[in-house]
């Protein structure tokens, strides 16, 4: 089996998921790790032979073949431009960048470095949503009328994390937009926002929504909802449908473990899936080892920028929903953006 | 067991449902039907003594207490107005009215006259929406966050129906609208609909819909979705979900069967009730027996016309934010529908 | 719809619910019942004309055309006799008898007396046994290679009661082995029983188990397996499965309501049927129609005193193993019964 | 991270399988294969540097700390004997032996060399029984009453298999036999057996049977009921369940993915995994990682020779129950065993 040479950049809750499946794919080989407040016991029980808090540790060592870039989203865009000047494939985590503007770049940019930038849209890796989705590919259900998609959170995110994140649409429903595109195979034409703050109010002060749900109109003609909340008790909720002209197709949440207990007081399962580390464990690895065998092949990734590009998009329509109480053509929303940026210095 | 006698309007499709219901009831004594067509031999096998093509039959035998009305809804006003005169228990098909006006004025003649008036949303009958309300009161779920209802239809109706059906939001949608009332305990304040017309293009010339997605806000702050359609071709889909603060509650499909067969080509079990008559054939029998229990004990009846008002309410802002694609508050539908009928000799 | 007057004999807690069942279906008159402890209210609330005291009331009824006997078993074979004698159609209880001799003399009584005779083994017309047993007829499994039965009763009964019922085998497991008859359509040749006292020492020392194992092997060659409990805290389990060259069919327990609870502490729903009454309601009705709709339209019952005789005779073999510790024969246990009887004064 | 080191002999079917795990697994080094017909291509594509056709490269390879053995099971004592000569800690492919005597005498060979040796009852692993197996434990269900294991092969193996396989019982009864065992916490004391060839004659030819029931006495008073088939045609079939005085805790199939789709013809979800392989995935890697912790932290192993003693005296117990057709008490069978070993030269 040939292997890749990869670096990781960013060694947060996200990158330790990262590195900690790359050490365990025999086709990578996780040579070095940078980010800015590295635990180096964690890195060298790893095994990591290159530790350091400066990233050129990574973008200069002539044997890494591709990057992780799994920092804060306000420096993808950045990592993203140094990586492909220093030839490296990129895997960066979602959203790349809060502005379409930013996408469109580096898509360009990575075209012209040559090298492969794929996006962290994780479910798109998970066994069951890859199997419905070849199933509505094959036609098993005909037609496509609707989507249903419920993606709720077992805990709400530290206060400061939301005051960062770039707010629910962006933070979250990112990943929920970008599955009706990849379950439908069709595109975001027009969406209404509503939303609430019925979880933490602190999530209100900082501008934020806890709870959301979203109707979307296909360009296929199908309608989707997606319903969002920040904190679901009994753990991480996903659930998916595709209802068609001869069928559905639904995905039940997932389970470690299928022990049934059976007491005088009823009929019970263990709680779902404490974390989305935990619900799409086989998800991270399959989209890494997918990603390196696009490097490895030289053949397209599965997901790239131009997703990232069309779940911000939508992103920015949600938001613009929920302040103007009405439904919003995407196109109309880009204008908006474009009409901002225009005048900005970028 | 004492009994109510009961006479029976409009022996179509509902009707012989109720009928055939009410022979089984111990508490309850069909003397008579009614019906412009009716089938003498179907009547007579269920051992109705009175069978007449005329009302009359019905409202002028004394020893009749209560009325179940069961013809087509263009009816339905008239023929409660003159079971109040008769001193008339009323039991009445859903909606009542497609007009919010005819519903108040028949509420206001039902209380003068001192007769009980139940209106026929059967599924708040249903044990596992029975069940999942008393637990949302009780507080199992703690504060309402999300509803959501999905209702599919197993086959689209007969063209000719649809054309006098109101539509799919007053013939269909309606249910659904005093389902999410009935499962909050809250009212509707604002709603946003999104149909298409996706099954049958003579739906669509007809001016209706066959696929709708509504979002709904309710007055204790929590949202709502509602997703439709009429034509589910593994049977009638009814699903159910509260998502509170402190969990959720679920209400899954129904199953006539519990068999599973596995084979080499999967595990399966039969295709979903075929009918809303066979998914709610319990719910049908409870609500005439709540419906005589309140005559006998003269308690309210546990669904009167002011529900049927909430809900025919909703339907009128669906159709209205459909048509200008915004989101309505119900209040203002309801002003719309006013001043339309001011102008109007009603 | 024709109806078939009926006169019920036992009115204890099997006899209450044949009669609150009678009264709903309308093609039965539940004329009659004799019982020694008449519940006067109960009767009359039900609207039964005749109440007694004195089984000929019922017999000696002209316009009775059909006995319901629900009284102990061991009045059973009596009764038979005496309806036999008047005439009536016969729907008895199980087990019948606990010897086979008395089954089969009523056998030929009633076919000498050209009267039906049916037995309650209500199982057969549940809707899950019914399709499953179907589906095996039709070959949708294949050649049959195992059967399991788990029957589960949700509290022991009362320890006075264990004493007059003959024992786990006769009294419980009886269901069992006809349930092994109808879904297989083949006899049981031999059989092997293991059986503990393990939920109540009073059931010991009453000479009865309260937990049971039997292995089974039937006339086409297929094993089977029946596990016993008179005592699960979580409700009536009753699970069914045929396994064979082309699949398996499985039948799963039933359920009240579809509704899902998610908390913090999992997922459940409420525990399982409180009773068999509960758990086989349907069956309860449909039996009695079944038997009503042999009476009128003059063809054989579904479930005749044949098939008592084929159940207890695996009782009979059930005991012997269990006291020998060894496979029996059902043949064998058959010789060893005559034997017993033939120096007894029956 | 600290590594084991280790070499693997016999890579046959398992064999890979416990390779490949092990190329995964950060704390192993598969240094070494051996292997009569070995594969280079796939040894050395997974980067294994010591490649020999001879065992003595892995034994003689003072770098290798552990070995795995996944031989023929004839080869297993031998193999076992050499390795703890060389001061290797053993991970032995269960059953180990067919007999009692040589599994007990290298009990103590390991046990004097100071190696640890672990037998590959890898459901022991699965995180459904361990959780299960757990909550017995915690006394979540009270005492036990009644076990239940359906165990089903999807594909009945080749006929050369089955004349090597020590039959049903050793090859394939003997993981249910231990996890009757792990499930209990509780030892077999008695046995009765019985089986036919239902599935393909050349297996009868052989001299074994291809489906079963056996019925277990444990030494707690409980009763267990394990039933298997080698061809269930619908995939892996392996369900559990244990039933005790405060409830039951039942383990159902797993299932790869979760996506139900309902069409015209029904309900369906594909069928189960296509090999034991796939099915416990999850306990081969935890298996061979609690092994590696073992040694590394000098803990006892989980699975212990001892364990494969006590299934195969069941094993034998079966063998002679099924040709006696009468329950065997262990102990009885093992002094059979005994009494035919010491004639023997061993």
């Amino acid at each position: 089996m040939s292997h890749t040479t990869v670096g990781l950049i960013g060694a947060g809750r996200i990158g330790r998921v990262h590195a900690e499946n790359l050490v365990q794919i025999p086709e990578a080989h996780l040579r070095g790790v940078a980010s800015p407040h590295l635990d180096e016991t964690w890195a060298e029980g790893l095994g990591i032979p290159v530790r350091s808090t400066d990233v050129n540790a990574i973008f200069n060592d002539p044997s890494i073949e591709a990057v992780v870039i799994t920092t804060s989203s306000d420096l993808h865009v950045e990592l993203i431009r140094l990586a492909a000047a220093a030839g490296k494939h990129i895997f960066c985590e979602k959203p790349v960048a809060f502005e379409p503007g930013p996408i469109e770049e580096i898509l360009s940019i990575a075209a012209n470095a040559g090298v492969k930038l794929q996006v962290g849209f994780n479910r798109r890796f998970d066994p069951s949503l890859l199997k419905a989705s070849e199933a509505v590919r094959k036609g098993d259900i005909g037609d496509i009328h609707t989507i249903r998609v419920t993606s709720r959170d077992p805990t709400p995110p530290d206060i400061n994390f939301v005051k960062r994140s770039g707010g629910l649409f962006f933070d979250f429903t990112v990943h929920d937009f970008d599955t009706v595109r990849f379950l439908s195979g069709s595109e975001i034409v027009e969406l209404f926002a509503v939303g609430e703050v019925l979880i933490d109010p602190r999530i209100g002060a900082a501008g934020d929504i806890d709870t959301a749900v979203i109707t979307l109109r296909l360009a296929n003609g199908a309608l989707a909802v997606i319903d969002n909340s920040r904190h679901a008790v009994y753990g991480q909720d996903q659930r998916f449908e595709v209802f068609g002209s001869s069928g559905s197709l639904a995905i039940d949440n997932t389970r470690a473990t299928f022990v049934t207990t059976s007491t005088s007081k009823g009929v019970f399962t263990e709680r779902l899936h404490g974390s989305f580390g935990d619900r799409y464990r086989e998800a991270f690895v399959a989209e890494l080892r997918g990603f390196l065998s696009s490097v490895r092949e030289d053949r397209p990734v599965a997901v790239g920028a131009e997703d990232a590009l069309a779940a911000v998009r939508a992103a920015h329509a949600a938001r613009k929903s929920l302040a103007e109480n009405r439904p919003i053509r995407l196109n109309e929303a880009l204008k908006a953006v474009e009409a901002v940026g225009a005048g900005s210095s970028r």
